[in-house]
């Protein structure tokens, strides 16, 4: 279970609580048990969607979008992988949905000015995330690809039209001009 | 100027201080001033790179990953806008680069093994780049792009292959088949 200094920090880094974000946390709490935290870049966490969830992971986990260890793909599913680097240990976290489909149907009933039913349902579907036991809010199997690489770095060029300092791996030549994305694009 | 919380918090969330890092932090303490904090989507960045600086302006500003209001543009630059939703005010900074360079050439002529000196060295930058002035760190101009879009919330399809929900705008319909991206990178 989380701690409330996790609960807290989670929505203080969010910027509020929603049904969603405690979703995340229900990941978060389950990755941790399994693959432990990363202060640096022991655990990766590979995820399908950029909805709420995807924060309390960053913030619980310590894969976030700045340290390489959190890699977006842009497939629009509720699916978490996360791989443990020191012995390849990864898992693969799919919603099984349905699990407050029904107050999800209340709330779009709603007058859209009915705040405060509103918020009520909202509560009850957090409660109802919160309480769950894993297994009825998602299913686990092995991860569906393989361990991404970890993060480089690389150096630095000027582009030869902004004149701006530019990731090596970024630009491009034409016509003998080193160009950065948005210069190329300018060209098109 | 940050406040120690705000410094600590940065630090914790991102697993460890470095010079990327502290970069962020200038950024987002300038950003801070200029364009308040994002409880919701008030306040929008755009960042072209994925550097350890983005963890300090996602914690700081409250433009996270997970809310929407956080862009990334793979441009390999160092790289940050700021728009404001409210009345449009928005800035890019552009780091202005050699900052800490002779300090960066010595760590490069250290022995790999050489730990001690490392960390040192490190700090020295560290305490460069948080005690320098705003000028000597980035240019400011304003944004190269029009500010983004409010985030949306979409129905969700089965795939008609590996029958997962996937966001309805990430489906697409082959041979009379909805299916995800992956499962039609497989048929490629």
């Amino acid at each position: 279970m989380l701690t409330q200094k996790q609960f807290d920090g989670v929505v203080a880094f969010h910027g509020h609580l929603c049904p969603g974000l405690a979703f995340g946390m229900r990941v978060g709490e389950w990755a941790i048990e399994q693959f432990g935290c990363a202060e640096d870049e022991e655990v990766v966490a590979v995820v399908e969607t950029d909805m709420c969830s995807v924060d309390a992971i960053q913030f619980l986990l310590g894969c976030t979008f700045g340290k390489g260890n959190f890699i977006f793909l842009d497939y629009g599913k509720n699916a978490y992988s996360f791989f443990r680097r020191n012995d390849g240990k990864n898992a693969r976290l799919m919603t099984r949905g349905g699990l407050v489909t029904d107050l999800r149907e209340e709330q779009n009933k709603l007058a859209p000015d009915d705040t405060e039913a509103r918020h009520q349902i909202q509560h009850k579907m957090i409660d109802r995330i919160m309480d769950a036991k894993f297994e009825d809010i998602f299913t686990i199997t092995p991860a569906q690809i393989a361990m991404p690489e970890t993060a480089r770095i690389h150096n630095s060029i000027r582009c030869g039209n902004c004149g701006e300092q530019v990731m090596a791996t970024r630009i491009e030549e034409i016509n003998g001009n080193r160009l950065c994305i948005p210069c190329r694009k300018k060209l098109l």
